[in-house]
């Protein structure tokens, strides 16, 4: 299974950064990850959040393709210990999923009509991050299951 | 209020160094936050988990102060909301709490003496975490509630 994580605007905080990087280099020993930031809409005075989360979600809409399953991490999602992420990613690949791409939002979050085309909406906590972390944490997850599946021990 | 963040061993990986490192010097606009790592126990072949967890319980017990609130994070904690955090450290500071330790355990947690000794039992998520990222998490969210107290807007 391949993972693409979705961003809305690139990662700018560099030591987020040099972490994904990090789990990147050691996803690749598994299988292939990429990152996929999406423009993100500019706030300005006057400017309403829905009406941006409208354009980020058309965006959203019309660049992400539909050739695998859409995970959105949005604080109105599922909460799952790591196991059971690990219980729903092996299902999904006992499907014959070969993609899994994980949108996470801006400060805003998702428009609507995103969460309405997401296949499984995830939490990774109840305290808000940011989403550059959010980013970082899920793909320490994404490593940690690789790692487990592959029989390694990865203790920390 | 101050802060202590209490660790088991020194944090390691750098690019959670440079993260906590950042977070520090923006909460130092409003408060001391320290870093207190306590010696962690070496792990090796014959040694239970649970003498490991005991020596370090011991070492925590010895070590750290009780001229403030023990906030301990454990997976068997309550969960709490970024928002309800807040209410919860500003319940403390109205009481009068002038200090609280953060105590972040190692991969196996912390032995139940210090959980005994808890004021509180927090867990930042239900997915597993390394202690590394969950330290990280941690001033990310006290200076979420540091900048939110002083009226700033801290949008991310």
């Amino acid at each position: 299974m391949k993972f693409t994580i979705v961003t809305i605007g690139k990662i700018k905080e560099n030591f987020i950064l040099e972490g994904i990087q990090d789990y990147h280099k050691r996803i690749s020993r598994y299988t292939q990850m990429d990152l996929f930031p999406v423009k993100e809409e500019r706030m300005t005075n006057g400017v309403s959040g829905d009406l941006i989360l409208q354009k980020e979600g058309k965006r959203i809409l019309s660049k992400i393709p539909r050739d695998g399953l859409w995970v959105v991490l949005d604080r109105q999602g599922q909460e799952l210990s790591s196991r059971n992420h690990f219980d729903f990613l092996n299902a999904q690949s006992e499907l014959g999923v070969k993609k899994i791409y994980y949108l996470i939002g801006g400060p805003l979050g998702f428009s609507t009509e995103v969460l309405e085309k997401a296949d499984k909406i995830l939490s990774l906590s109840r305290m808000t991050f940011t989403h550059e972390m959010s980013a970082l944490l899920l793909v320490e997850q994404l490593y940690r299951y690789l790692n487990f599946m592959a029989g390694e021990k990865y203790h920390k």
